[in-house]
């Protein structure tokens, strides 16, 4: 058993023990974990980025196959872990062990997927404008191009994906993919899942060859140690995943340095779901119960969580009365922290004492408090057009059923929605083609359209957008999932007249790497 | 020849003339130019706005055939105003008529340029994952994503640029090209070339059959009219070329809006050349005269504009006397605007009296103070490192010369540099190779290297990066000139599971645009 001793990791050494300790929380129990963990000081702040401030220096030049070997030697060492991993982020978490697993495999797989990015390497965006020396009036000068490491990347875990958006998750694996060196602060409900996690990443930066600096970990406050690391001058950019609180007051902090550098931040979203007529006729019964498993989904603690699902009131009754009855047989589940279950109960209390709004489901509260029940509630378009307060995001098991009398009446609606990761349309091919103009405004107000599914699940592929409009993202035009994330973390260099020895393989004349570049206009594998 | 009104064009009408009127100056003769030029008022840029948001339910969605046929449009719009444009904007500017119309050109070209890369499609980076319905544990759903465009775009003019980085210019023209409308705000030193080409654009608009609202071109204050729009809600990004302070401001603007928007302002840059020894010695003339081109070149009113030049002590004499000779010798210029003139000359006053600095050249003022002179200056590296004020960027002319004596104190230098559009380093091969530690370090400071060169000169193509990290640009990620600034107006959109007929021609299986798309993690052209 790996053993934790509750300090941070600067570069290859351990943080000091000066601060005052706090504890981790068994999810189930509310007992308190050992080791107590020590917050990282000022000083130790300092220290990691002045050490991935040097490691830059080596890391940004380090080639896509040694980042690819490095990248699956996290993967492995992740993997290694074994139970113990399992053991300590389901205590921390209280999610279940299956659920630890499935994540785990997740985000091995996604640490893979970025290391056959970058050993392939075409990712780059390589573009190569050859000279003319005879054009008139003036000669064309060789021009080359792409996309190089930005720097110290501070990324900022999440509570709810202990592992995947967490210490080695999507934004510390896209960061290291694109060559930056990451500081990482740890989720203060999860720091035994940190550390082991932490001392997995840091040993493959050891036995990589790599440079001490490319990675640190950070216990403490996001408050103090993530304001210090923001406005860091070595830190050249910040990726993070949380409420909308947090991120917005990074993201301020972000823009107003000196130096304003870009902040990646993905909040909250209601992620609602719209199913029309036919489709509810057609499928009632089906849709019921992957609602019913979308919104439940890991308590729910999603952020593609259903939290909206608009419902032709004529034809709702036999849909309602199913997606109630699975409502309240769920049972109780165990919350991420006590911060997040009280939260919880607090959005939950507003929705059933809100005028506009009916509870659904029969749930009773536990009499200890503990359990969190999924819910169920209704209102209908007109109410909520009337009350924005009611498109606010409930963190959990928690939907609300909205009915509107005709589809005309979802215009407005959408007109209105904040920026949003998802929405769900479920209609047949009919209804689609002759509503198209309710997908068209859709279309702009989220990052993702998914059609008769439902939003819980991102893929981690070439091609997934987990981003979308602000408030959903600081940034709707990137995402934090799929290989596209490492744009983020990476800037445009440009090349005039530098002879083949001094560029980068990828725009050397012998294409060394055999990558896809934009030659002249043409995309091409081939050498000059 | 086109008859100009003085009033703002918002979509298909034009503004009133309630507004206190401002002239345009001749900047040769100082003589105030006919018509006078109304501000749009409050209600006008809030209705340009709203035509703005209103077309771009419409023009997101024109193909990029449609959008290249209008973008074409436009360039030969531009073109048929020919002498009257080059009068006009020779008059308004001081640069002679041969550059007006090497700037028209250039105009026109990247127009043509945006239209190619629209009408071929591949640059909105498709991708397709297909789906797994028998994946185990759970069946991976069918996801495809490209870029979409953003929304309402407002455009800041330069002054030193009027067609280049104008009305037509490259944000505009990339805005249009990613498919969203534009807002620009005119410069005040160019108004009347502003609304000639405003004009142009403003027939294809019609003549395109696009909806009003496109494009629309304000008159007036950048304080007020850009303070306006950048607050816009229905605006989604803007674009920018001008001073720092002027940037700084509006950025500021835009990171604090309730809804951040992105924003991109190319501002400021000092472009540092090193010349290493050996070059010196075996190209003293050629480097020379190479550099008292780009430092004349449109009296220095270029972001790119070279004005820091490290040489070599022991070996500058020649070189200097032969630069010296060079530009006490250049006649003198007629500067864009009084206001850069006056600026220019503070400029140059602070270094004349600077006691690091020599002034080297033999110019003398003019008597009326309306010539603006080459100016040629001298100080030390050691100097140089105690005076950071001393990179201060001088617009127009004027150039500083840094002497070293051993090329171990660049590499401080180096490092204390602000971001930058450009850096240049001449060497000779064997200098290049033992002092790549110089070239790697600058490589992290700046856009684009130019190598045995100069930094003017910004070739429109698909490398090019003009670009640069803060305080450069706004954001060192993006470049505002070549076909990638068209990617700055996007943002990612994701569909999960549509039904072909749902889905952008860009992502449909039969490929109907024969785009390149990475489908399955494999670029092709094909259809599925």
């Amino acid at each position: 058993m790996q053993q934790l001793i509750g300090k941070s990791i600067i570069g290859f050494q351990r943080g000091g023990s000066d601060s005052r300790p706090v504890h981790g929380v068994n999810a189930f129990t509310g007992a308190e974990l050992t080791p107590a963990y020590f917050a990282a000081t000022v000083a130790e702040v300092d220290c990691a980025a002045k050490l991935a401030g040097k490691a830059f220096d080596v890391y940004r030049f380090t080639p896509g196959k040694h980042k690819a070997a490095f990248l699956r030697k996290i993967a492995g060492n992740i993997e290694a872990l074994g139970d113990d991993l399992i053991t300590r982020a389901s205590a921390e978490t209280g999610l279940p062990a299956p659920r630890i697993s499935a994540e785990t495999a997740r985000t091995c797989y996604q640490l893979r997927l970025f290391a056959e990015l970058v050993e392939e390497g075409s990712w780059v965006d390589a573009r190569i404008d050859r000279a003319d020396r005879d054009r008139q009036p003036l000669p064309r000068p060789d021009v080359r191009s792409m996309l190089r490491s930005l720097g110290p990347v501070a990324v900022f875990c999440a509570s709810n994906f202990p592992l995947a958006f967490s210490v080695a998750g999507g934004d510390t694996a896209s960061a290291l993919a694109a060559g930056n060196p990451v500081i990482v602060k740890a989720h203060h409900a999860h720091p035994g899942t940190a550390e082991l996690v932490g001392t997995a990443v840091s040993a493959a930066v050891r036995d990589s060859d790599l440079p001490e600096g490319v990675f640190s970990l950070l216990f403490g406050s996001g408050a103090e140690i993530g304001t210090q690391l923001i406005k860091h001058p070595l830190v050249r950019a910040g990726g993070f995943t949380g409420s909308r609180a947090g991120g917005q007051a990074l993201m301020k902090l972000a823009a107003s340095r000196d130096e304003p550098i870009p902040f990646f931040a993905e909040m909250s979203s209601v992620n609602p779901i719209f199913i029309l007529p036919d489709a509810l006729r057609e499928r009632e019964e089906q849709i019921a119960a992957g609602l019913h498993a979308s919104v439940t989904l890991g308590a729910g603690q999603f952020c593609t969580n259903p939290g909206l699902v608009f419902v032709p009131s004529k034809l709702s009754d036999g849909f309602v009365e199913s997606l109630k009855t699975k409502m309240t047989g769920t049972p109780s589940f165990t919350m991420l922290s006590r911060e997040i279950y009280s939260n919880y109960q607090k959005g939950i209390s507003q929705l059933e004492t809100h005028s506009a709004v009916e509870r659904l489901d029969g749930s009773v509260s536990d009499a200890n408090g503990a359990g969190c029940h999924a819910a169920l509630f209704r209102t209908d378009a007109n109410s909520f057009l009337a009350h924005p307060e009611l498109a606010t995001e409930v963190f959990g098991p928690s939907t609300l059923l909205v009915t509107y009398e005709h589809l005309d009446e979802l215009l407005p609606i959408v007109r209105s929605l904040e920026g949003q990761l998802t929405a769900t349309i479920h209609g047949t091919e009919a209804e689609l083609k002759e509503r198209y103009e309710l997908f068209a405004i859709l279309e702009n107000r989220v990052g993702r359209i998914v059609c008769n599914g439902f939003p819980t699940g991102v893929e981690v592929c070439h091609s997934m957008v987990h981003g979308g409009p602000f408030p959903a993202t600081s940034d709707g035009r990137s995402t934090s999932v799929g290989t596209r994330a490492a744009l983020r973390f990476t800037r445009l260099v440009c090349y005039q007249d530098l002879a083949d020895f001094l560029l980068p393989d990828e725009l050397k004349n012998s294409n060394p790497l055999k990558i896809w570049r934009l030659v002249d206009g043409e995309w091409s594998n081939e050498k000059l």
